[in-house]
């Protein structure tokens, strides 16, 4: 019962020892399954009817998968059914929406499958609806929570989409009445707002800027003066109205983060108090826990942590030093945990051959890697080897640089223990690109020569100077910008998410309504060259997407279908590719498809996504200038969606009764491997050599500001191994300060 | 002395009689000339050398003028340089600025002047700094503090854009790698990737997204996994890099105006305080001015209004009624006075035939009028209109719609008296347009059919379809956005200004870089139409640039320089610009010309533009929701920088001794003639309505709670006309309340 806790994840269930089932369904077995299963169900589009060319299956093959995974989610629901409280599960709507897709699915295979008895081809429906599963399962918390922000935001954005496409009605009947009937043409041929609805696409796609000049040029050719009403359009649709757009959704965006975070915070509270209220036991006259009710909870929570642990947290918690926990001490037990502390080990060397490893020689050697000039001449290596690259020096160069690359890494290894070596991203990212350099160069000697891996080979020697980047991020004015990426790319993946569902649903629909209408022969399928002028379709005959040579983007399998929704994202010459299936398919009604793209992807979902990069990167740089503005901003922290825990390491060697200011100093010396760690340890610092003056920053009351300090000076005293720990403490006090506030 | 604290304008004068010096310099005729002098200066561009056809003069004629505009900036820094403290003068870096650009300007004339003795052609320097005298005299207020924005958000955006162009830096070096020397070409020919700074060149067109899927396409079509490279890049340089420049741009604006209003607000704190020392006079041992000095004060401020007014003034500061004002209650008079307040008239009827107007069929066309279905009905009349423009119905129905939108404004006038009448921006729209249409088909009607005159009745005609967005303005849910539209419009003129000063700066620089290189031929001149194919420039034969018939976008005279400049700013298809003159000049330096625009303008100016737009809009969405969040809100409105003063004016028909129910009550009635103003109308009923309510929020200390409320019975008991300004007090205490907070 207890992980429900620690991680966050949330279901109901009566305390009955429905509990066993729950944990059935919370292990990591089930839950692999589960994703497996979820990966086969939604790459089944790769091997059904226009498949990717080499993976193609009869029909009835992938059907079968198809029902056996929706079988395995009936039963996975059917499973959450049995330990939940039978009323609140009904409640839910995304119970509902799962059933509702599982049993919309299967009637859909029904009707195919009937309908191909009698040879009719008919549309698999439920298709482009599969993502959603991926919204509406419980592990997509992140996913429905994104969406969430989606639907709370509609109602507000409706409205100015509203009036924008009114305003466009307005232009477009101006610019039939101006430039309309008047024996103009455009630039790539065709009638110049002739018609009300094509006047209203053009300026429709004038709003993406994709067709900004030449929709101009044959009025501005006329009159130079009536290049004012495009600009004047341009000004008003597309500044004023996209950031009024983008100020919309962050607005939006702004109270729903804030709302989300309330509301996951008193979650959590809650579940704490359930937990103290099963755990507590009377000691003089006071609801508490003992020490060793907590130490049996901890063995269970996180059964590979070490006892020494154990009674680390403890003693963190056990603020006023009673000898036990009282409600309030308790509650923080989750974050506490939530705090990813390693515990150093000797490494390899040390343990078995630690003569050899703490002789003089080696010692010397281990200073010489630690020292700020190994990494400096690395880096320079790396900048020539760059200069190499560029200027296409002979093979024979490579291999010094690779052998010298192997050995610094080995160096690396070797001073710093394997465990630590990898706890570093760059490292990992050294090894795996030095690594396959390595064998395919070894395997190109025995092959020779072939374009293949000729062109991987280069992709690998081209990725090594991606180092570069590291050598950025050791500069210090790079280092906030790099690091506040790396910490939003996690929270991307989420945004990733809503936009692969739609890409998908998409994809999918314009896989049944485009396949085959544009073909696409490779480059030396000479016979053939004539039909690539037309994409295998007459009506494309001298089209603009023809001359362009936009033949590869095509419907024709799901992973091209991918690659033009994304060029329709990126929304430059957007209006050509849809002219381009306006053309093959003989409709106008295809616009509907494009324009629906548009709206939902790029005004809404990219716009979103925007947002969140800004709240994100003003929070994170004020963060780290050390003004700690508001307590929302520290929770975002703290919160999975917004970045992710902020990971405090100590992945260093560091003797347990060495003083803090020797860390500082050592901290100051040993800069050439701490690159990640640095700004957090100088964080750290700040925190412990100015706790006192951080906390008049505080708005916070006196009964916090007392159990802060206290806090810090247990920890300080008790344990210097885990001094980082103030700096959550503070994260942590800070929070239940502010819920004081508000309550 | 007095109009300065008012108006906000700032001099230093010592206290002597140079203060009539100063009412010189300040006086509307001097800055007429200066207004008119400015334009002429910057209006010389037009017909210099590379002039707009038809107003070309000689060279001497324009440097006179120049010369004469120069003489008179001298004068007036001397004039100004007369009564401000020498040394203060010397320190504002304003003055130097404008030294140093008028004494360049005169150097740059005679060197000009030398060499054309010498019957040798050289460039005029200092042109394209002419318009920097825009920012740099004192009237440029606004757009310094734009200027000044930008300076200070530059070190921030220097690293981050840094970071960038390294990035791409890297991303080539892969690119020739990757793609290069493999013969393969581009879509609209040419090689691909085979040289690093033209890989350079095209990456960071993609990062605008102009060349988006063209230059992808050949690596797509040889190996659809290589178009990853592609897809990763925009990735990071288009989502993750555009949007941080964003939020660093919005961060330091958001902390930019916070600093600019806290200083102007002390500055005009301090302002006051000198003014009350010079009057004040000693009453019961307080030092307090006498209310004869007060209206002797408000008099000598603003001659134009009434006794009343005054004395309103004096009542509503007075606030706890003791006969003087104390240096507290003084402090406000700045505030209110800028309150926009209108004194009801009887209009001209009302005057001069008050039986007739008085009379009952007067008074039932009246109720008429102002009915809603009145509005309706016209409303509707509008949109058929519309319908009847679209399907181009014959010309004789336009005459019946004219006579019957003239009869409106009549009646709309008879009604609401002149002076009300045009008050209202939409009416006064109406009747140019309108009385326009009808001016032109009068004229029409005598000349008989032209083509001109027919395009002109033309965009008479579709302008009136313009009226239909006055008919959104009345639909709930569009008012907030279209108010905060309203709102925004005079505040983006300073950003039209700070655009303007580097379109004109680098306009200047193109017409002498570019002008004559490209040709552009009218589309009637049949007998040139071969050199149209290559824009009379033989190096752009077969180019894109000519094949997308740009030749009308050429830098041969300041207008369609500003075209061209326009179309950069929108970033689409810039590239087939640039590379027409790279390809027209025969150097590759012109793209140094390019991207320096490109960043300055688009990733800088526009991105403050969307800050602000951002900033203004979230503000005035939770200011009309009742959330007033945080005082610096408030305080936006307060200056000049942020949205103007929020004109409030109490505009119509009320009787004064009407009470404020029945306001109310009318006020949900008369609905169909107080658009604009039903906002506003609505808060202060909210703000009448729930004062005690609103004021809990608000965590002012209590000294100025209860100021306040007192300011408040009094305005409500006093004078009921004026109900409006508790609204204004409210922001003005609010304000103080904050700088009670702060100091």
């Amino acid at each position: 019962m207890d992980d429900a806790r620690n991680g966050h994840h949330m279901e109901f269930e009566p305390t009955v020892s429905a509990v066993n089932l729950y944990n059935w369904y919370k292990s990591w077995y089930m839950q692999w399954i589960m994703y497996c299963a979820l990966l086969l169900y939604l790459a089944l589009v790769l091997v059904e009817e226009p498949a990717v060319p080499g993976l193609h299956v009869q029909f009835y093959i992938s059907m079968v998968v198809e029902v056996l995974c929706l079988a395995f989610f009936l039963f996975r629901l059917g499973h959450e059914y049995w330990f939940s409280s039978k009323t609140r599960f009904w409640r839910d709507e995304k119970h509902i929406v799962l059933v509702v897709l599982i049993f919309a699915s299967v009637l859909d295979i029904c009707i195919y499958c009937a309908l191909a008895g009698f040879s009719i081809t008919s549309i698999r429906v439920s298709r482009p609806f599969r993502p959603f599963f991926l919204v509406n399962i419980p592990e997509g918390r992140q996913m429905r929570r994104a969406f969430r922000n989606i639907r709370r935001t509609l109602p507000e954005i409706f409205s100015v989409l509203v009036l924008f496409l009114l305003i466009i009605a307005v232009f477009s009947l101006m610019a039939c009445k101006i430039f309309g009937h008047r024996g103009w043409a455009k630039t790539s041929g065709g009638p110049y707002f002739d018609n009300y609805l094509d006047s209203y696409w053009d300026l429709y796609v004038l709003v993406t800027t994709a067709n900004n000049p030449d929709i101009m040029m044959p009025a501005y050719d006329q009159n130079p003066w009536l290049s004012l009403f495009f600009i004047i359009f341009i000004i008003i649709c597309v500044y004023i109205f996209m950031s009024i757009f983008l100020a919309v959704v962050y607005n939006n965006y702004r109270s729903n983060l804030k709302n989300e975070i309330q509301e996951a915070l008193r979650r959590k509270r809650k579940l704490l108090k359930t937990v103290f209220d099963l755990m507590k036991s009377k000691e003089n006259g006071k609801e508490v826990i003992r020490e060793q009710d907590f130490a049996k909870l901890i063995q269970l929570t996180l059964p590979r942590k070490s006892q020494q642990y154990t009674k680390m947290v403890w003693c963190v918690l056990d603020a006023d030093n009673n000898g036990y926990l009282d409600q309030k001490e308790f509650l923080n037990v989750a974050d506490l945990l939530n705090i990813p502390v390693t515990e150093v080990l000797p490494n390899l060397f040390e343990r078995h051959v630690p003569n050899i490893y703490q002789s003089s020689s080696s010692t010397i050697l281990k200073s010489v890697v630690k020292h700020k000039w190994f990494r400096y001449i690395f880096d320079s290596i790396i900048i020539i080897n760059a200069f190499f690259i560029l200027f296409d020096m002979p093979d024979g160069y490579e291999f010094g640089f690779l052998t010298v690359f192997i050995i610094e890494i080995l160096l690396k290894i070797y001073t710093f223990g394997f465990y630590m070596f990898s706890r570093k991203l760059w490292n990992v990212f050294d090894v795996i690109v030095i690594g396959l350099a390595f064998i395919i160069s070894i395997i190109e000697v025995i092959r020779g020569d072939e374009f293949d891996s000729r062109l991987i080979l280069d992709i690998m020697l081209v990725l090594r100077v991606l180092r570069i980047v590291k050598i950025f991020h050791s500069l210090g004015r790079f280092r906030t910008i790099l690091n506040t990426i790396m910490l939003i790319l996690p929270s991307m993946l989420t945004y990733a998410g809503v936009l692969f569902v739609f890409f998908y649903f998409f994809a999918v629909i314009g896989l049944e309504a485009f396949k085959g209408s544009i073909e696409f022969y490779g480059p030396d399928d000479n016979s053939l060259e004539i039909d690539q002028l037309n994409c295998g379709n007459i009506n494309l005959e001298n089209s603009e997407f023809a001359r362009q040579k936009y033949c590869g983007n095509n419907f024709n399998n799901i992973l091209r279908a991918f690659v033009v929704l994304f060029e329709l994202l990126v929304v430059n010459q957007w209006h050509v590719i849809a002219n381009g299936y306006e053309l093959a398919v003989g409709s106008r009604f295809t616009r509907i498809y494009f324009i629906c793209f548009h709206l939902l992807s790029v005004i809404i979902v990219l716009n979103i996504f925007t947002a969140f990069v800004l709240e994100v990167f003003i929070h994170e740089y004020s963060f780290t200038k050390g003004r700690l503005e508001s307590s929302l901003e520290v929770k975002i922290n703290e919160m999975g969606l917004g970045l992710g825990s902020r990971p405090i390491q100590n992945t260093r060697h560091k003797p347990d009764d060495q003083s803090r200011q020797s860390i500082i100093e050592d901290d100051q010396l040993a800069n050439d491997e701490i690159d990640a760690d640095h700004d957090n340890l100088q964080f750290v610092c700040n925190q412990l050599a100015g706790l006192s003056t951080r906390y008049t920053d505080y708005s916070a009351d006196t009964a916090v500001r007392f159990h802060l300090n206290k806090g810090a000076r247990n920890v300080h005293t008790m344990l210097e191994k885990l001094f980082i720990k103030e700096l959550d403490e503070n994260d942590l006090n800070d929070e239940r300060g502010n819920v004081f506030l508000s309550s």
